[in-house]
């Protein structure tokens, strides 16, 4: 949800065991998305309000004043591991670019997850030369296709969200510096809430539909937190001395580079924005810190569960007084947000 | 028998050493089932009563409304080691789709297993990039073949059996996750019976004729017992307190996911349809969650033979009252199902 | 000899140091075997008997009725290493199939050595990907090609033949497992033999074709034996008591799956026909066992010398009464099959 | 700053962790270069007043006399990771040289490059035969591409600028003697620095334009700056004395080759044009020498710290008197080259 | 001299240090055979006389009968050691068989060397699929290309001679047992020699026509010799009790198999044929047989010096009578065969 | 300058670690050897002279007698690491020579070095294919080039050059022993020397053609130098007593094979004519020595310094007189061939 109100924050790598409901979750986000404004009839869905980002077809065709606007879902596109690196980039088809004179060019993954989300799964099983496809789409926002000597290029500028096993490869370091949030998923322990998983489970296999009727009203209420999360954020601010300790934060804790304070200060206004607050307190750095830090901390950062607790203890002894009351002071979406505690 | 009577336990992985007669068992399959009704015509075998799952020629050309009935087989498809990917999920002829104007599309082995099996002995040896495929077809149910931009989707619901040879490489737990059910195959160690076998392969060399026909009874009594089975699984129910009672199991033998509980609650219905009972007792949680488990075990699974035993204390600790009598209440069909004890 | 009375036994492994012989053993089957006869002009030279298993061309064009016999060797085909498997399987040439209309399917090894035997020198060092095609074919008794959508399938049965130097590479157990019977050869090591083959071959470097007529007459009292053994082999029985100690025997000696006991009982009544004996002994068991399981034990079997030992003093254990005064009994052909003692 | 105003240093190499930083740095190169006069209408911008080092077609077309001048950018050009060697090399499209009679040549990124920057991220990452390439083309100032007979040459001459981090894989020890100069970056550990870092982001993502505008003055005297100093660069001097100061240090480093002394020689010259001076003094040395000599150092050079504390010391040795009161002679230039202290 | 003799010894196999001369040894060869009789205008340069082993083009256009003779030199084929499998066994033109309806084949290395010696310099370096092609032809005598269904097979009956470093791998045994003799070159130690060498080379530098005419009548001498001994080997015989002791002394060694006692005898009749005799004598044996058991020793037998003591003791054991005087009784020629001792 | 004299001296190697100059020392070369007469017009530069040499088209096109010549430079050609075995041995047009019915021949490096030079810059990471390609060509002076059926050969007659880096991979043996002389090159310690270096790169890089016409006339000396000891070198002679002494050298340094001494010989004699005498002295073999034994010494010979000092002692010891007074007797090019001690 931080991620979905500020996209700035820059993906969510999300690890967790087998069968923990990984993909599940993130396959689900486009129903929780309000729509889009897309200029109508482009393949990218450029945003009609950002000039500076407009495909060439928005650009030369029809002139940034004429467009016309539609809406559209967010889009939420699945990277399968084997695909090509011509399926995800696209393909310039020079044989007819040559012939027609005009470059012929078929969009791949990367432009269909222009202003959305890119989803990877088992992310560490991604092939090297397609992890350095996206760190380039991902850097500069744009992908660029070049076969002899025609140069084709289109905005990608998409939120990465991967998901992996732990137990299966590790990411690179390069890879796994680009994620903002890193998320770590347990299978739950508690019985009643299993069996309940079991039993809703029966239910959806027993009749869909009835089901999914049963929970749109509940999909209906977070998408209007994020609507308007989103509406308030630009106004949300941070004082210098919050902005201080988070630097203080991340110089405890030897994190290298300055990404992860950057991640910590939006991500912060993100949930300060979630709960309707217009400032982001030292509470609010208690309980995204850990998840922008710990994928940030040298020597194999998620294997060791010591990372966690040096984390913590990081921020006990840099936030000192906002330990407890966490839950106490908002209803719902409090427990919605249990995770970040 | 569980897995034909409820595809949704999700492929059955049988494990053993070569000369245990895996391949045969399930070769043999096909002899079991009841016929499918199909969409008349439909290479894919379409449910005629399943507009969700429809492929597009059926759903394109004839209209769910004037869909035509056949009865046919249920698939079992072999797929061999060494098919490559377009023998697996079928080929898409570009040059033809894009002179001719349609899609021509060669259907794979994906397509012929829909409603059905797909059998893949020495699953361990499987090629990574086939088990991505087969990961991605089964999880989704439907197989999306993409070329040049031209895509074409069919649906592929099936359910995977694979056989391996616990000697030859392991495989990789994603895959293990996706199988519902393990067993277990051993070379029979009883005299007696090793003898019969030679006997009978004798009789069946000598006259293969008059062999089958003296089975014949036996085979139509199983698919008779399916049959029903099948006609009243979606009237079998458990009780809360079993559900909870499979979910603490799960938890003591610390399974990630949920998938295991899922499976076990399906699978005991299963059985407990097969010996016509409504109703899931302890006792049947305690005949199929060894099945469900065993291959969910962290560290190696399938390896040690410590796993077969940790998952018995646990059961004898969960379920302790229906230790014995187990075969006593039901008379052919627990024989039949004597390796489910 | 045994193989070739009775093609069931599934194929002979033939292991030995360089230079002991074993490929001018076997390239020379062809001239003990007596003429087969196959359906005139049919390319896989079906048996005009088998209504079962004609291939394609005979079922279609000519149906069963109609068709001409002609007698014709038995083909002994050689699997060179570095085949293709376009050349072992046959190819499909699609370009010509499209356009004329029909699967122009040219046949490769496996065809030609439909009803004969496979020959693979060096068999532990075959590729991987050839070792799967032979397993499918040899499992089947057909070879299927499929290119395209395009499928051909034609009867493949023929018995497997390898023989290979124990120094390099092992086999994979897999393939081990399907061969019937394993011979190891050993260099003789008697001074007057070795003198006598340095004799013989010089003779006939000497003259080529005196030298075979001297051996015509000994090579036709094979044939001949070999023709009368398989006119018997179908009158040949075995007692109940007898299988009971092959089972016991395969027991005792832990081996894998029921190939072990089927292959033992076949070998054992091919020796009895060989011998124009209506009726297995127990010394018949005795002289095969060794044969049939060695290769079938666990651990590296071909390597460790203890194998053999093990299987001596189970036979021993098992069979005790049969011990002595084996060669007494019956002349030529005892001398002839010596190395089965 | 040093190899802008005198690029035959050779290149510059900075090694730093994920996050500091590098790639922005070099990035926004371009922005401090002063405009170059190009050969108007010329691909590779070649400088009219080289007429040595004129292209073909510069050469051929138009002869040196006639050429007319425009103004360009100093090209700063990213060389990606996966980039084929067609790509940086440039494509030869031999079909239509040989119909057309003519050498139609695809000029790559070398050519671009030519008399500006090439910038390559991750350069411990890349192939070894780009690798190959760039050497070959930094060594001799051309690019060279020959397919089937015919040769095209153009000139490349560009400042290589790779940038890396030391975790990942090493670089060629030939690679790394073709950077003249050797920048380790650290992340800043100053928490202000830090906090105003976190809010320059901020400020820019708020309104990139107006925080542009607010740096606009800065940029503008940095290029200035470097305007000023290339055009005094050749009058700058260095006396023998000094000259025979950088042999001794590279002697007592032994440095492999002479390479080292040519760079310090350059960069001292470049700092004093930089700060306006004309005369290289001791000082200037002391604060080059370490940017010129550590990946020159053998056994792992950029790996060990020990490498540092080696040159510091024989610079101390070497140069003892100018060790105090480095940044007090000139204020805002000085403080601005802080990190060649 | 003793495989031109008697080439049935199957192949000479020469190792020694670079530099010492066995490639101009094996290169010169040529000059030293008599002629052969060759079918006029035959690619292969088929036996007139050998009507078992015609090639197709003799035996189909010509017929046996009508063949013209020609005299032709023996061939020396060269294989270079990066042959493509094409190079060595010719290329089938399928294209053009296809639509001229004739087969259209382009003979390889192993056509050349029908009847003559093929030459791999350093053959411890040859690829593996090549070593496979050329064990097959050399045991079969015959080199079949096959290419989708069609298939040319022609003579290749050829002396393997292969040189090789023995720093530089090893040779696979398969390969190794192949060879007939096996020769060890040590670089000569005598400082007369040494100079007489240099001085030779110089005198050919100098002039080579004058050094080749000086060499003439020596080279004549043993063409002459060798002409002889072939006239007469047919005739040489060989005491059973002699060839009792070579199988004695090749049981006493260990070698596998019996091409070590066949190679023996032929080497020692070749052997007494260049010298005019027509009886095989026990020093005879003792001067072929280390050639002919060296490599034959199992564990690496051409590693370790070991082998040739081993070799040295167990002749000296079995034939013990024939030790001094080995030179006296023949001037020239034993002289010439001192390699020979 | 040693093999411009003589190139039967038969290459270079030079080893040194980066920056000493290597590469720049082997381009000089073309600037110092005195034209060549080559037939006019030929692509392979044919000496008018050897009739033996020509290529086929000076052969065929114009006979030998009609020959017309022209003067050219001594090639100097590079061959660049990553370059395809077309490039370096040309090419072979087949189509356009079926259909053409001539054979069309793109020569490739190997033609243009003929009678000249080819340099490998890191010659130790050339691959082996090429290498293989090299010792062929440079065996047999000739370069061979065939593609199905159709052959071509040219002259390619050229010594190789080759530099290395020690720290970068090592030589095969095969490729070392290729090598007359083996050179290698240490960074220079002397200051002065040093200080030196930097001025002269500065005046150049100040001015560079007024530094060149600077050292025109050095240039233009050694030239004439060379062409001189060209002359006389036919008349140059060795005693029999000293070509011994070369022999007891190899001899004591367990030289393999006798590439060592006639190296030695021809060195001495080439370094004899350099200095304008007719007789080779035992001063001249000390001073060749070591570079023609280097590399011919066993067990690594680059890597260990004790290679040197084993020569050394040897020289010493086999030429004891002629230790001192080594640059008095003759001036300038005395301290011009410093180099060679």
């Amino acid at each position: 949800m931080l991620a979905l109100v500020e996209p700035h924050i820059g993906g969510v790598l999300i690890m967790g065991h087998r069968g923990s409901g990984k993909s599940t979750a993130v396959r689900s986000l486009a129903d929780l998305l309000p729509p889009l404004v897309k200029v109508k009839g482009c393949f990218y869905g450029c945003d009609p309000e950002a000039e500076g980002e407009l495909c060439d077809d928005c650009l030369e065709k029809r002139g940034p004043r004429r467009v016309q606007r539609e809406a559209g879902a967010v889009p939420v596109v699945d990277l399968p591991l084997g695909a090509t690196e011509d399926r995800v980039c696209g393909t310039l088809d020079i044989e007819r670019a040559l012939s027609a004179g005009v470059a012929v060019f078929e969009p791949g993954l990367l432009a269909k997850a222009n202003r959305g989300f890119l989803y990877i799964d088992e992310v560490n099983l991604l092939e090297d030369h397609l992890v350095d496809v996206l760190l380039d789409a991902s850097a500069s926002g744009r992908n660029i296709v070049e076969r002899e000597g025609i140069s084709i290029s289109h905005p990608a500028r998409f939120v990465l969200v991967g998901s992996g096993n732990p137990e299966e490869g590790e990411l690179r370091p390069q890879l796994l510096d680009r994620f903002g949030l890193f998320v770590e998923i347990h299978t739950i322990a508690d019985l009643d809430q299993r069996v309940e998983i079991v039993e809703r489970r029966e239910r959806f296999d027993r009749d869909p539909f009835a089901f999914n009727r049963e929970w749109d009203a509940e999909q209906n209420r977070l998408r209007e937190q994020i609507t308007q999360a989103t509406a308030i954020l630009g106004g949300v601010s941070i004082d210098r001395a919050v902005t201080r300790k988070i630097a203080e934060l991340c110089v405890a804790l030897g994190v290298d580079g300055h990404r992860g304070e950057l991640t910590i200060a939006r991500a912060a206004k993100a949930l300060a924005a979630l709960e309707g607050r217009r400032r982001v307190t030292a509470r609010d750095i208690r309980r995204v810190a850990p998840l922008a830090l710990r994928h940030r901390l040298r020597k194999d950062p998620l294997q060791s569960s010591e990372s966690a607790s040096r984390i913590e203890h990081a921020i006990a002894r840099i936030f000192p007084d906002s330990r407890e009351g966490e839950y106490s002071e908002h209803g719902e979406s409090g427990a919605r947000l249990a995770l970040i505690k």
